[in-house]
């Protein structure tokens, strides 16, 4: 063996192995990933703004301060109890009441969080933000701030993490994940449930003053729609990072995941708005802009469940029913039901997030009725999905009750009649402007 | 031989080569370019609501609701078309009728793409959707909506897609590629194109009732600037995306020429605003704000081009010729050729789109006039841009001359003077603002 | 030796050491920083949209349009004289007057920067943008517009450079980072200094016509307080960048510290606009929707120096502290001091930076007084911060008393009454909106 191979030889000692560039490999990955988590969690934090602006426009000018506060205290409420408690609830490492929610011992790192992946803290606590945001639209206008408040820190401490519980741990003691539900980025943990929240809040608040007169329902149209449009168009984008954040990873087949979820995203939400417009001009004779801008929204909540688990043509299906539908519900929900839902989160959240869950058991790839699965998926899809509505329902119903018995849900009629701005905030959102009070 | 150099020896045939290294780091690169288009494209779609903002705010109230119906169905519209058809048009893998378009055999996943890289289709719709939107802006205000979604479906479909395909797959079939033509982020083939459709349509459409009369030109001010300075602001920042996600790659040189595209872009950008500032000033005695906004928007535009082949001197001198030309192009086609765009979009897009192609041949690095590249740079830069723009001209001009003499392009003068919303949506954007009515 | 054994030999040539291997896990940890770099740049870029929004909507609507022309000049000159002098003054290779400011040779690239980091470019540029539009909140609806641009080119040629140079090289020739001054992403570098010139120049300018009468102050309402929360949403939005960025990596251990400063950030936030509201309720006996929204900003200032070097805990102490803070000082200011601050831009930025940067002693892990770290750095804070609330005044205060006796600081009384927009541009924010002027 002359010198140049013992020295080749040495060397080998130093070179690296497979195994060693694989975890290098991985380890990249991870961090790529974690970089998109943050991203998508940054996207899914501006969604906030256009919750806010989508409420604010689909509602008077008077109350546009007071849907601001909600709005603001939402996320801060939120932002800070679910680092508190809501995480441990939700991803704590021990089951309690068989899976019913989660805890954990104070030094893992669950409770004030304190491990070390906080993307992942971040993007769950954007998601809690959203879930609680659902309810003040439906209710806006004319509940009591300091109940709503009390109500939204329940909902991000306690409603929304056991909902989450159930299913996001993805291990084997999430009993829905056991049972092969399929919900990818929400449209039943976080939309159904915070549709389902609004439904009672809604009906136990009551409808706004004039709302329904003499058997008459009367329209009490917005103040601002290109807020409203803004809005929208503001929850789209954060919905690339709501549904392609939900990949929680990047890179290699990740990579065609997120893709393909992002072009599903936006395509169910296209169809969505043009299926709404279509409908609404056939129905009304014109094309109505808040039901196609309702639309768009049904289509994102519609395909959030289903956006990993279906190709193109079953996110067009999808958007394309739930576009339909939320026209359908609205109108159905504010002429029937007579329960007043000034922006039509109930049927855009509560509706689609639901028909979005069970339409995955039809046009999943894998397990959907049309792929030849048969009914089992959209049989766990169809209780699965109404398990998350009937729990928080139920839990809604009891703290709003309660709430009702004690401090009250609602402001005084006079205090409706001027506006929450003035008598909640001593304030008002455009003191300069002459407004056509009605 | 001893154990251990037998052990070593036979470590090797477990090593790493150079070669599978290279691989693991351009799978990498790979993948971080992914993400980095991905993060572009969404940028981009926030363009949809920039423009949207920018277009409702320099139009008067009474037709808000409207523009916000064009602009969202111009998205939605394109979305759909594009992933059916417009894809497979632009990047298909035959060319027809000698590169005039492309098509593709159905199984490739072209038309209906159903590929895996779906970040691409997703970075190439929300550019679709970006030149449908220019068209908008300029036909503000009196455009029947009908018309405008079959226009912006034809649009989207065919002529956007077509004009791509002479250019932008990069290959031996795209002819302008072949001819060494530079447009980097569509300073033609997405602005010119749309800048030029605008201007057909404006003339075909005629001027908004009082503009012209008795042989004066009325200025007809927008009603809200703060909708108008954050829309600019949205699509600067949108811009970054739209520029520097045209590298489509990621790290090594790609991070150094996505930092120089970027700075580049916010330079132009910059000196464009202060340009069209200083020269308002001097003509009008004042610093005009609708002015010095497009002034920003003409940096931003003719900046496209050139974006990857200059320097940040030369993107001082594209922006600094574009901000001044843009107020010297608003008042020529204002006041001298009376062609009523409420937004300046023809200048904006077509002219500066024109332009910044074109300078192209003078600053580019790398064949320029000035860095001693002779004419012929620049020569391909002419006609290039100018085939962009008479093919788009052309094609708008066929489709709407055929939509004029069916269904009309114009809304009633009645349902003019009221205003759009009321009219084409039953609707109005602010019901509870008093408003002066011009 | 046989065949086998050989070739392996001589695959052992070819084959990759642990240096290659970690060479190319570097490079690639480079581009995901840079990566990461960008994408924050871009959300701190953003946040000219929130200022300007925030400044608009705290104003009345007669000064709207002079506003948004502040605010885009700002980002305009900023982008442009950065790239052209402050870059070099901030970062160049060689110290002038002990490490007062910096300089470089012309072919070294920092001045018309030419370098290939361009991704660091655009990461200060955009700090700098900030700094300066700080200003123009506090001396809003009076100060004249070509006096505030010339005043806007100092701060981001001159005097922000010069602040920055101190501490950010983080070399031995930056005697703030020599003396173990902690401040992560700028809570004195630039939210001091643009606070401390802020109140000079507030000082100098004057109040408002109206403000201060009879001995009595009046409040000014703002004009839209959806604009003012927009701007919020968004500013807080752009901070996940602008701390988050400035760890200036990502990938391994940066992960981990990117998610910690992002989390951090938020909580702080969240916490001091709830202390904020609860503050305003239990003194005003409304919670107040501006001292709310305030609250979130102070938060964010606080937490902007040591959101790198506390826990979340800390945070939580941080952004309560200065969620209080912020209320009792923007009464200070406005009833005791009667300085007229329309946005509360000195209480937000001046004190809160201080304050953010001196708590950086008490509650930082490693160092804090609460670690058992002595008080070295609390000292150290202290004086650091001093130093550049001292520079950012004198600097301030000559630059505008030079102005003040040349062209003058303000506007007539006759403009001010009437608003500038109409005076200064000719113009009118919201032409078609009846205003019930005050």
């Amino acid at each position: 063996m002359n010198e140049a191979q013992q020295e080749a030889i040495t060397k080998v000692a130093e070179g690296v192995s497979q195994e060693t560039l694989d975890q290098a490999i991985q380890s990249i990955n991870g961090d790529m990933g974690a970089l998109w988590i943050i991203i998508a969690a940054i996207l899914v934090f501006f969604m906030q703004a256009g919750f806010t602006l989508v409420e604010v426009g689909f509602t008077r000018s008077k109350n546009s301060g007071n849907i601001i506060m909600k709005n603001i205290m939402d996320l801060c409420i939120g932002s800070l109890l679910f680092w508190a408690v809501g995480y441990g609830i939700m991803y704590g490492s021990d089951t309690v009441l068989g899976g019913f929610f989660r805890t954990s011992p104070s030094d893992q790192g669950y409770f004030f969080f304190s491990a070390t992946d906080w993307y992942n803290l971040l993007f769950q606590t954007v998601f809690c933000a959203t879930a609680a945001t659902i309810v003040s639209g439906a209710i806006a206008e004319r509940t009591k701030f300091s109940t709503y408040l009390i109500f939204s820190a329940v909902l991000t401490t306690i409603i929304y993490p056991i909902s989450g519980s159930w299913y996001w741990p993805f291990d084997d003691s999430a009993w829905l994940n056991v049972a092969g539900f399929v919900d990818f980025a929400g449209s039943s943990v976080v939309h159904a449930v915070g549709g389902s929240a609004a439904l009672v809040a809604a009906i136990l608040v009551g409808p706004r003053i004039g709302k329904y007169k003499d058997g008459k329902v009367n329209a009490i149209p917005g103040h601002n729609m290109t807020y409203g449009a803004l809005g929208v168009l503001i929850l789209w984008l954060g919905w690339f990072g709501f549904n392609g954040g939900s990949q929680l990873a990047f890179g290699g087949n990740d990579t065609i995941a997120v893709g393909s979820v992002i072009i599903n995203t936006n395509i169910a939400a296209a169809i969505g708005a043009v299926a709404a417009m279509v409908l609404s001009w056939l129905k009304y004779g014109k094309p109505d802009i808040s039901m196609t801008l309702n639309g768009a929204l049904a289509g994102l909540v519609g395909i959030t469940a289903g956006c990993g688990a279906v190709n193109a043509w079953g996110a067009l299906a999808i958007g394309l029913i739930c576009g339909i539908t939320v026209v359908l519900s609205i109108e159905f929900i504010d002429r029937k039901l007579k329960i007043d839902d000034p922006v039509g989160a109930i049927s855009v959240h509560g509706v689609c997030g639901f028909l979005g869950t069970v339409l995955v058991g039809v046009f999943a790839l894998d397990g959907g009725l049309l792929s030849g699965g048969g009914a089992g998926l959209l049989w766990v899809q169809f209780y699965g999905s109404l398990a998350y509505i009937v729990w928080a329902a139920v839990a809604s119903f009891i703290v709003l009750f309660i709430l009702k018995k004690t401090i009250g849900l609602r402001v005084t009629q006079e205090e409706e009649m001027d506006g929450l701005d003035i008598h909640e905030h001593d304030s008002s959102a455009y003191p300069e402007f002459t407004i056509n009070d009605k």
